[in-house]
């Protein structure tokens, strides 16, 4: 059945790895796949759930990394949202990424009005969203590039500024941009207020065929590439890979930098409901609720005399402040944040130097998420380690052997298929089992519940380079 | 063999929670036996070491609380320092504490110079603190009781001062106590100081006969139950427990109020060198080394942009502070303190609102110190829970069974003697061993090394409550 003609084509691209949120966000699981914000759902289901009107939005496409493909089609099946799955093979930043967007939904529809929307924004009213997007939709279908244009609250220095030009006749309550301003300094973001100009969201709205003639037009070489890598995709398990090779020829160059400050077809509308970017934790600090002295909690908390300051305890631990004001403390159970709050910008260079001197809490999150469920180290000694292992309903992990050490595997919870050389057992709760050093084994949960068990490594090695990989049904 | 005429008996008193130092310093392991100050030793055991030089002083008497003497012992075992262990059955504050010291050295000669000193100050120079030690001696040879005045460095408003009187003729340096001073404000402090009065450190020298006399007169209820609780005194491995129903009787009060303020022998000997009762983390701070920016830091810790602080990151995990100044972090595995370190003495009220709403943090540290060794704590779940154990060599658990929970031994370190029921078994390094719900068991270390294993629990209820007692070599 064809989409109605009026129907919105969203696209939300998940690149990026909030750098700026550690330790909460890592490159193991990006700010736009955590809670940060609300405590259910992340910015990325947030943002599935914004564009799930039937009948304004035709099904969403996600375009993420390879590494993320798990988490993103874990976390649509929470929600239990269908969504096309694109994979870039890397990132080559936006322009690459809405060419293929463009494409993707140029071949259902060449004048599918399609909605680039970032996976990592806050809006809290989804009614005035959907309100917003229709209202551009129509300055899109008239051949404009529309962006959205948030009224500003205060003088930010960390958003780009749109100025508006004369209205667009065709599309009410739309003008002509004027100019995209880079993000300015706190007295130039002022004058810029003043002046009636908005910041720039990033949501774009556009008809796919003229974006793609504006693609030919200014960066033929991102559109040639997106083209053969979309061309050549190869479709595994749910996903659909980009072709690496020729995804690699893109030129990395934003969209703005591409397209949007050089049409003379960019349009913006003006629209005035809560939006942030949650950049910062600063950020975060501002669109929480806050209880009377300004304090936004989240876990075991105990607060004296601090005021104005986002205290997160992940993890059950019990994390305590006293005297301070604005600050930010983030503990997790391997790496603990303490800020300026007016400074939470500065986390970027603690997570580089944390890199360079090649800390793995920089990147690494303790619990590692894999497509078969995940698992995190809790304890760890000269000899040994253990760990918690937890296998979805259906999970399969592959057929390996180690070289070093030997496991034990106790069931907590669900039961357990396992394979150890040519024996294959069922070990339920409360149950246990050994895998010699050497052994071939493999775990798999049959059952219909989540199964648990705890892992203890024993031998004179236990990197998780130890793993000889023989067969594995997720394709690593 | 005699003490010679000269010989000081030293007494360290080691009561109190050290509250204003959590989370690092809790009851179930107190600040002067934790390893705050210098990472290898325990303030309790500096002390033992101050008092070491023989010739100089007699074996020292540690007086304890019931609940710390397998930590007392152990931490004078690691010294190779063997020293009388007295256990009070509950604290009675410390005129109670200084009588049953003077009693026990009386017993030994009733002429001994007795040194009341604390276990958790901080005096880097072993030698200035022995010399002044032998000065003011001869002054509590002659007659008085002596305390150390330390000259004050800065106005501080949370010590007590001592006023100066005229110089004692048979004892060179000293002088009488002309007036015990409380801790006074900020300007009294420097009234104080310009007055030359001394900060009162709280360390004492006494003849016994001397000193129980006093208590004679002034205290006779705190000396009389003293006397019977040390006449009641059993002895229990290799500790004496004072008798507990005799000791409860000697009223709360303390040295100062009891005997110091009141009498009219009081002298004191001015010293100079460094010393801290390290009360608050600001007080830790101070005395620890700092680098350029002023920061103290222990554990693996990332600071940008900060000063003056001290972050301390114990077990393992990371603690980054951006852009803060003044501040104290101390990270531990199951609890965070952020706190300004100018109110850092207000740990104290962060603990009390702690205890009064029932975290476990307030009072219990994840590692549990008890005679045999430690556990701790490693994960939690629904139906389960997973420690790590580990057995001193010759350390034997109680013969013990649970109603509610099964549990999965896998040894990781050295060997284990396990009883299960009527079998005996020997168990290796990556070796396992399951103990049935209600099955009767006991864990031993035959070994020469520490025997470390992970205990995996599983059952409806893993409270530390469902643990039956039949046998304990520890008397508990």
């Amino acid at each position: 059945m064809p989409e109605p003609i009026d129907t919105v084509y969203p696209i939300i691209l998940c690149g990026g790895t909030g750098t700026r949120l550690w330790p909460a966000s890592r490159e193991s699981m990006p700010k736009q796949f955590a809670r940060l914000v609300d405590p259910r759902t992340s910015t990325f289901q947030a943002s599935l759930e914004r564009v799930a009107e039937a009948g304004v939005f035709a099904k969403p496409t996600v375009i993420a990394s390879a590494e993320a493909r798990f988490i993103v089609a874990e976390q649509c099946g929470q929600l239990g949202i269908a969504a096309d799955i694109l994979l870039e093979p890397q990132g080559r930043d936006s322009a690459a990424a809405v060419a293929v967007a463009a494409l993707h939904a140029a071949a259902i529809d060449p004048q599918a009005v399609v909605l680039i929307m970032a996976a990592d924004h806050v809006v809290p009213d989804t009614r005035a969203f959907v309100d917003a997007v229709k209202a551009a939709a129509v300055g899109a279908r008239a051949g404009y590039t529309m962006t959205l244009g948030i009224e500003p609250t205060r003088p930010a220095s960390d958003y780009g500024y749109i100025r508006r030009g004369a209205p667009i006749p065709e599309a009410p309550g739309a003008a002509r941009v004027e100019k995209f301003v880079e993000k300015p300094d706190r007295a130039g973001a002022e004058a810029l207020i003043a002046d009636g100009a908005l910041w720039n969201s990033g949501y774009f709205l556009f008809r796919a065929d003229l974006m793609l003639a504006e693609l030919e037009a200014f960066v033929p070489d991102v559109l040639d590439a997106a083209r053969s890598a979309l061309d050549a995709a190869v479709t595994d398990l749910d996903f659909v890979r980009l072709d690496g090779a020729a995804f690699a020829k893109a030129p990395k160059i934003s969209i703005d930098y591409a397209v949007m400050e050089r049409t003379a077809r960019a349009g913006v509308l003006p629209v005035s409901f809560p939006w942030s970017d949650v950049g910062t934790w600063d950020a975060v600090w501002q669109v929480l609720d806050h209880d009377a002295e300004g304090n936004a909690v989240r876990g075991r908390v105990s607060l004296v005399e601090t005021k104005n300051s986002l205290v997160h305890s992940q993890g059950g631990g019990l994390t305590a402040v006293v005297g301070l004001e604005d600050v930010v403390v983030v503990s997790t159970p391997d790496a603990v944040l303490v800020a300026s709050k007016a400074r939470s910008g500065e986390v970027k260079q603690l997570v580089n130097a944390l890199r360079a001197s090649g800390e793995p809490e920089a990147d690494a999150h303790l619990r590692m998420y894999r497509p078969w469920g995940w698992y995190q180290r809790i304890d760890i000694g000269e000899r040994f380690q253990v760990k918690r292992i937890q296998v979805v309903p259906g999970g399969r992990l592959s057929l390996q052997k180690h070289y070093h050490r030997a496991e034990h595997w106790v069931v907590v919870r669900g039961t357990a298929e396992v394979t150890v050389d040519d024996r294959v057992v069922l070990v339920h709760e409360n149950e246990a089992v050994y895998l010699p050093i050497g052994s071939m084994h493999r775990l798999n949960n049959p059952g219909k519940i989540p199964l648990e068990l705890i892992e203890v490594q024993v031998g004179s090695y236990t990197g998780e380079d130890d793993i000889i990989r023989v067969e594995d049904i997720y394709g690593r």
